[in-house]
């Protein structure tokens, strides 16, 4: 077991760069529904390398489980940030430029062969958080239950957006079956 | 802690179809560096959509714990097997057909909100085991320390490549300090 | 010929989010025109795996005879629908992130050999409708016939078209003879 | 029903040019398996553009159910044919260029609305016919049965494929129950 | 000589939808500038493709020079219109979707060997018309003067943007020199 | 019209390196097919500039009629010539580097409004001599007619093809009346 | 040393249009900041190309010392300035059709070998001004002074971003040592 | 002026990996022509992040003055010696995957305003060789020299490449006058 120094939250994110930060809100709604500590932060692997990489280096020893980081354009930061830890490290692709972020989706997610990132699809902090939970649930069997529920709540939601179909044919309940 | 039935492998690889095979020689290395267990097999999210279902709802009852799958163009296999499990699943966007990638890798990585899946990159199978291993290791300190010695050797392996540029002028050994 | 049990629609359609809602309206415009019967619901490949599933395999045996399936990013549900059935399966490639749909269209017409799915283009609600009609039609002869006069009716917007262009030179009548 | 004069197949292919010439060979491997009728031809868009105008337009008339067109580069083919027919088209957007196929994709699939093109993907002969079988098997119970068949084989095939990765480890044969 | 039957204009334009109608305003202020004569009209490649081919193969009897055609998605109309004469024909990509007019660009530049379309860039409608008058300035030795004036004027217009850079420090005029 | 000095050719051709010979093999065979009259050199956007400017800027006192200009990667060489002439300038663009020629494609076509190129397809030197036909055929009759000519040996051997497919299910000969 | 001929500035813009002038002021921005004296103008690769070439070519004897050069769609303009001087010279692809500027970052980075152009990414100007600082400051040590500077000011800013974090959890100050 | 420590050379290249040799091999025969002195080393962003950081941190006070890094993939290598120095970083994107390099041209040419890279074009390393003499040159009047001897020698490379046109119909001299 990682011994964790002082209370160190789970998930650490970084982002690139302060205009990345409505993504995170949803990253947040993952991790308050989860009950999964979890700490934020601005580096950029490009303005303050070493911030990141100490950032990253140092995770580890503080407890922290899992690591995301969030960067547009030429986006450097999750595979930099891999550089300097063995945690698993969840890179998440902004779309921040004229390209509709397909530059920081190749950035991220064609890493060389040797330091693996994670990468989500593009602005797909949702999924980035739901990803560090996936791992996390790997030592706790309550997180384990709540994605369970968290999948049926999603299936209900979907289920539910049939009945806003008014007017429109449906197709009868035992179709599903 | 997750309570394994028998004698399950950490690591569960799916590969859509035969053809990706060589691929997964690249994971073999891996996880016999870090003696990781692993397990293998074939399953089609188009032509065994139920195989590839039920291979990934009941792998967490069996004590794997982290899930991988290699596919092609409309490459759905890892998205199919990440709406059965709560594990974490990583994808692997194969090379296999005339876009370069560019099809398996888009449709691996974006990802709806709500199921994720980690996309490596292209061809990008020895990442997967790499970012299986990180996750392991979260539960086994043996595996964290393998982890930065495989790093180690992979930048002894950058420094080591210096030597063979024989003819060339080379930097001082102190321009790295 | 397939032996219908109680009174199901000719086409089923699934949309992979209530997102897609819009797009279905130019479904209907085409199906009341053509008298067609359908049926539309919400099922996703990732969130319902199972709905759609089942939803996909039971639909021949209800008397469907042919579904379509939209999605975005990467739209694994046209797909997912196709391998659970042995009707014709009709994509529509969702432009529904910040690809402009390139993502869905490549993870919709990408298939691999063995399970087609029938892609539309990006957003092609309308087309997949009128596809629908055309392949109902051949054992429809009044679908024939209205498909016919459909097309003559296309035409005739487009040369109505020509009437709005007042102020620019118009060619003579008879250069289209 | 639509009435049939004298013997017409129940496909009809079109191909753009003679270079396309390896894609069909495929496309005979299913029919002969369904015991499906067709016809093959060459006709080009943009230099025999009457021969497609005419082909298409004429082939309900001849007992024709469904038509293929299979183009590469600038793939106008199958539109034209659908533009002419109110039969169900299937296009095959050929990889003939130094493009990957990618202008035929977009050509292919991204019709405009009123005129639909069903879009295979790139290559993708064999599911353009397999698409027709489907097509087909409304109206013919036998096809349905050996769809029904051929997917059990096709899933075989994977399933066989798994026994070919010896000296791999293997999950035990109940992770797919 | 080409003979001319009647009073046809020397450039004929084919727009694929009403919607294209605002890209021909760019093209009748060139037109007027020159003082080329011109027509217009709506024929589409899919919903009209008899209209459009007709127009095509009887321009060049009508005196017609130079054909030019703008579509969107999937723009076949440009090598429709080629394919029925041996008039030089401009195609106009449009960006009509939501992939930018890559689609259109595409189809329109990929012409297959043997019949030429001459492109465009996307929604390039002002230099279709200089285009065109480029080709009948080859006959025309007033469009030819007009072609040089027109140039010098476009150069003046650009001399005349470094004076609106006021503020700015600007290089001395000989700085052109 | 022009006033020709000496016996310039009618067609000038410019390629912006030697390695883009092989494509204009193509434009020999259709040149001495129509008995048009061309030269061909060598002559670079960026390492002769001004060789380019030149040319381009004296052919038409030379008496050429029409120019077209062959470029990879970065193919500005089209731009240029069309810039420092009122001729009709066609761009080739050639498939050079590691990106199939969507680099040249783009910097061809996507010339800004003010100065045209007529793009051919990637390596669409073929096409580029028979639009360069196409337009001289506007002021010599017997062009045309071998225009014509020319087309009916393209759909020839269109149907020509039809006869290769030995072995396979043909359609009768009525099928394209 | 290059001899100055009177007081010409450090570095010269070209913009190739008029419209490219908002990506001019974060220029100025750099360039106030660095005390860096500049000049700039606006001269088409197109439009005025004897203009651009001429400001090119007389820019080292007037004591330039480094040319950018800005410009969209196909963009030539840096690589025509390029051609014609030996200072060093920075292309700055604009953002100004349908594809996001795609089609200029193609135009100005993928120069044939022999005449380099340095590229920014898409509307890259500020990078572009501060580039040229980075040259210049080989021969001004207050400007290597100031380039330390200001990287610190842009890791302060990022450092500052974290405090605007509010109500979210940080990480502890010494995570970043 | 900058400082030089010992005997250090003018360029430092760095590679992110041995396999990027080829390109470097271009790079000598530019700076052997030149006589400028440079060095070589390999060092992965992600895999030796510190050597590089290191590297290029330490680079301008042992004396070099312009730095060049190659990678492909994900090519965060530029950026990353961008970020650890203010000297000029040139990045030389590779082609060293499926996608034909526009990962690695992405990546180094998109980088976020604050840290520019000069992105040259995909394997461009003659480029990079090229444009580091150019900024070079603003110091050396020898350089200059020898670029517009190169210059010159690259022009009549060009025009010695027409000699070789033999049997095609060549301009006559004057032509580019």
């Amino acid at each position: 077991m990682v011994k964790t120094v002082g209370k160190a939250p789970e998930v650490g994110i970084v982002m690139g760069s302060k205009s990345d930060l409505p993504l995170v809100k949803k990253v947040k709604e993952v991790f308050d529904y989860f009950g999964v500590t979890w700490e934020i932060t601005v580096a950029s692997a490009h303005r303050t390398p070493d911030d990141a990489a100490r950032y990253a280096a140092g995770a580890r020893a503080r407890g922290v489980k899992v690591l995301a980081a969030a960067a547009g354009l030429s986006a450097a930061l999750p595979g930099v940030v891999a550089a300097h830890t063995s945690l698993p490290v969840i890179g998440i692709p902004v779309n921040a430029g004229s390209l509709g972020g397909m530059d920081a989706l190749l950035s991220v997610a064609q890493m060389p062969p040797g330091v693996p990132v994670a990468s989500m699809g593009i602005d797909g902090a949702k999924n980035a958080a739901l990803f560090a939970v996936r791992i996390l649930a790997l030592a706790r069997d309550d997180l384990t239950e709540k994605l369970e529920e968290w999948n049926k709540k999603e299936a209900c939601a979907v289920r539910a957006a049939r009945e806003d179909l008014d007017g429109l044919p449906l197709p009868p309940e035992d179709a599903f079956r």
